[in-house]
């Protein structure tokens, strides 16, 4: 099963999106007739789509709009929305920053408090549209801000930082206690992220109701790069797959595997599913939209990091509204738009009557296409020799 | 046979035609000496290469030539053909469009309606040349339309669409029935899209003449990045052409493997044969005929889908006329040109006398050449550095 | 030992120079007290690296200032030097004319018939300098001109296409009789190319002194763009050279194995030989020089073909002299001079004392290293960032 | 274990930084409570991360403030800081020259003689800021230079070249007594440079407290390009880590393996480590310090070769101070900055305590990420589109 990269030395070969690609078989259904919909605790969400709690993409109004088209956005309630009263005019800062000093500005803005008031008002800012209203906090900050959230009348919590395992060494702190924390609380509560089977199945027995898988695959993060650490998604997202399978059988519990990062197209988070996803959480798709407070900007959660800094400003400017892109009408053919579209005719194609069912198609190791990019090359030739 | 991609679930690895090479022995033949001919029900064709049923490749003139010339060229009869009385006009259209707002343009050109009288009356343009007429129309469209094409006298008839599979699951209308469709047709009848084993055999059982070999590979096809779907060509028309042989060897009836789609140059085409294809059908490299209507860019069948376009206007600008791309002589030496010339000269190399032997000639895994591009480097940094 | 590109078709794995790297051991052995020097009938040749066969590359003046160096440059006898009198005057047309009207050129070039008195001229202008004397034909002329080049004084005749064979068949002509041409000449016969361990064992049996081996690797050739042939040069040389040493155990007969193109630096050459060469043939790399007759362009063999031109006029400029390019000193450090020095340094570092232990140094799969691309886009990065 | 390149030869695949990543399991430590320290002979360094010693990078004040900030630098004794009295004039006309007369430039100014008082001079220099000293010299002069550098009050020699044996064959001068050498001097000598396990147990059996591991990785270094040299630093690592490993348990001595070359960021150095490594020398990442005396230039030590340069005068630019890259604060987040940080941060988050736990951590093959590109790119096209 592995591969030796030097003496006694095996690892494993793991794949991203790339590098696989869906392959339909005998069968094929009306996509209308598929159902792609979620469940997470009592709640049923339409589109397994999530809007990621980067402070680019989501603020009230964004998460507003996603619940009502059936989708599910998180805000971030450990960055500029619960430090600044106004974070229009902050977010503002960081989109007319140029590149070079982008990161030092964005270090610098996080320096401010986090608010208490802030938490309670945006989670209820949120519920007076009538939607699902889920919230992101940092590990440390679990215990402390978890009640004040629920009793704001966040629907899901999500505990959220780079790598997050149960067993955590400190000298200097006491580790968290993931299990009385989730236990205190009777919302649905996501943890993550990680990518390994054993800590997956650690975290699902702390009583979570959703996993989040995924460290060093986004757009916006640099985690690989600066620290070395990176499994691609689909055999993150199989790993973990396998594991939320093996906890449901022993335990009869079905927690919800969501994949995070990485995906740049509606085929990518069809390969999402395809590995074993429940749902998909996604940043730099949206935040193409005219709606993303970042202005066509966005920028992960390690960003602000004083000392490390491990995120990157992308800019990925905007082009189409919150709706556009979740369920269309695309008005363009490279995937970033029509996402649930996409969703329901890949699975359609594939034979998929369900999430379940499309967990398990056919899938392919096949190097990406670039066919297109060789015509093109051609054409300009071509075209330069007429000149 | 397969690689882990995660815990419990291997999958195989699936190649294209960037990844193999074909490897000649110790046997070379005269390539004046070899037969590339295919037939086809009772048609005998000779230069098994056909061209594509895209709108901004073929209309009546280019298919009259092709014909005239020993090739095979399909009308799309779910396109502008039949929408418009006067396509040229549309095409047009299209070509002037700038990049930004051709996937919309094209998107509402074809809400027009398709009209019967145009059906009938562009199959007898295409014959008063006196050459054999090929015409394609989607699934949905065939039980109505096949009989209006044979009438006019059409020669084969194409049903085609992404993914067509004869088990289809509906609740919104019934399943197409392939088997009663072609029964009731004289004229041969070849279906596709798939890239299966399972799917091909199925599709074989309705008594089809010719399988269409392709998801997702073609340059003006971006299923793979919206869908995820895309099983690469290679692997696609060996596992069909499996099908085949088995077909074959139960049935006593030989059924044609076309491979659609992907290729982008003569050694592209010689690889597809030597993967197991008895024809080919090729888009981008007849869009760049002078006579192609679409005037240097062409686009496929799912870039006008509404919600969901899937199809990239593609710009291959014009460099020669259909005789020198199909029989040559070819004027430029990057296999675009004289594309049946390369097949017989590839076959005499590879010492295949005819198309079964091509279907069986050594190939390797090897990766795309790059020489070229490093020398070129090179030359440029030397040029720089001299000014 | 394969691998299955689909449904039971089992194929090889092939690898390139850019693939393979070289490993260092547990002996090194000053590059001083290496031999690398070639022997082939009764010619001892102390470098092992001949020029090619190509118009652009060697001439009269050329070839003489090679074999004064110690090397080996060959003339082409079915070019430019055959069919003109007064070839620099054609050299400098081909040198000057627009890319895109170069190969068109090229063809028209190389209609004029080759004359019988030229080729006898040519052996002897290289011979009035006293050095070996190396000269190619192609099969089709290899009966009619291989007595005239041996009289006029040749010392090693070069019978050359694209794939050679000694199995052929052809209703239109003969096949050529190889053994009955070789055994009539005195003095040694190199023929090419090939890539496979049988083909190369009949040209052996045929009484040939060296064998060519390469089919579509090189710069200045898109065989495989248009034919879909090629095996990359690592795997054809090991197989070849496995059928030298086969025949030699079985006759006693040590036939040369010349790897001939895909070559782009010295590191190519060093892996060359690690792959199991004789000696090696380079085109490109000696069409730098400022004595080449290109004048910094250089075409292959194929591209005069008047139906489908197989070669690219590459432009490579000239930047050196033929003496640093093969023995230095070098004043670029990107592999392109003192070849002699750099598999002499390459030998010693490897403890090869010889061409023979050189051919079973240690080799590794190891992907070609872009670090150095990856730090200068950094730079430039910083560079733009701070204007 | 191996891959067939052709007949009968089967040869390793070898991996390099780019190729792997880390993978996080069910454990993390806080990053302040990891340990990342490094011994070698008496001496105990708390950052195991070593600036090379290259001319371009290491100066007097340089090696200073690296000693006082808790790391190491090396100067190295066989360039300019020997050769001339006053270097920084030297190192300005290098970074002055324009790129296509640089290594002539070099190799000229190179020529120089190195001279035996400023060998003293140059480690006393560096000592009178009271930090450990540690130089390099070439294996020729080890036994000539070591007993001045120890009397000198050096702290680390270093013993280096391309590739260093202990089974050297000249006939041109006696080959060096390793054993003899190292055992006459009382401070630890640290040997390299060479990739496999034979010749790390060598090297270890002469005494050698450090290894060198890397031929051919480096940014600098054109050997691979040049002689077709180089083994990817993953599988050099690995292997010659297996070595010291069965070093230590026949012997008891602990030789430490230090991966010289190739790392390109944190990330690099974190995967450095994981491999094996107990210490990493790094060159380019120093070299856009702004202390560094190459003012953004750097070159290797094989550049000033006079026949055979096989090194690259590489801009980097300049960027931050010495502090900002080895402890940070980092305001870049490419992984250019805060290297202690980065290590620390990935050890923490993979659970490791201590170096000797990160050699064992968890790494997959995963092919170098891309995302971000590919985003930045669709971006590019959306802000042309507006325009």
């Amino acid at each position: 099963m592995g591969f030796f990269v030097g003496k006694d030395r095996e690892v494993r070969r793991a794949y991203g999106f790339d590098e696989i690609a869906l392959a339909p078989g005998a069968l094929t259904i009306n996509p209308e007739d598929v159902n792609a919909s979620w469940t997470i605790g009592n709640l049923k969400i339409d589109i397994p789509i999530i809007a990621a709690a980067m402070d680019g993409v989501v603020d009230i109004k964004f998460a507003q709009k996603m619940g009502k088209l059936g989708g599910l956005a998180v805000l971030n309630l450990d960055g500029v929305q619960t430090r600044y009263k106004n974070p229009a005019k902050i977010l503002n800062e960081v989109a007319c920053a140029p590149p070079e000093t982008a990161t030092a500005l964005i270090q610098n803005l996080y320096k401010e408090e986090v608010k208490h008031e802030l938490i309670a008002a945006r989670v209820k800012e949120i519920k007076s549209a009538g939607v699902i209203c889920a919230v992101s906090i940092v590990p440390k900050k679990a215990a402390e801000y978890g009640p004040i959230v629920q009793k704001a009348g966040a629907d899901i919590l999500i505990i959220q930082s780079t790598v997050t395992t149960v067993k955590h060494e400190s000298s200097a702190y006491e580790s968290l206690d993931f299990k009385n924390i989730i236990s205190n609380l009777d919302i649905p509560v996501i943890v993550g992220n990680c990518v390994s089977y054993d800590a997956t199945l650690d975290l699902m027995e702390t009583g979570a109701a959703g996993i989040l898988v995924g460290v060093g695959p986004g757009a916006a993060c640099t985690t690989r790069g600066v620290l070395g650490i990176g499994v691609p998604q689909v055999t993150a997202t199989v790993d973990c797959a396998a594991a939320r399978d093996y906890f449901f059988k022993k335990t009869g519990k079905y927690v919800s595997i969501i994949t995070d990062g990485g995906m740049d197209s509606g085929g990518d988070i069809c390969k999402a599913f395809a590995s074993g996803a429940d749902a998909v959480m996604v940043g730099s798709l949206f935040a193409r939209a005219f709606e993303a407070p970042g202005k066509g900007y966005h920028w992960g959660m390690a960003t602000p990091d004083k000392n490390l800094p491990r995120g990157t400003r992308v800019s990925v400017g905007v082009n189409a509204t919150i709706k556009q892109i979740l369920v269309g009408p695309a008005n363009l053919d490279d995937g970033s738009q029509n996402l649930a579209g996409a969703l329901k005719t890949s699975m359609g194609s594939l034979g998929a009557k369900n999430i379940k069912e499309m967990q398990m198609v056919d899938m392919v190791i096949a190097p990406a296409i670039k066919s297109e990019g060789k015509l093109l090359q051609k054409t300009q030739k071509v075209g330069m020799g007429k000149k």
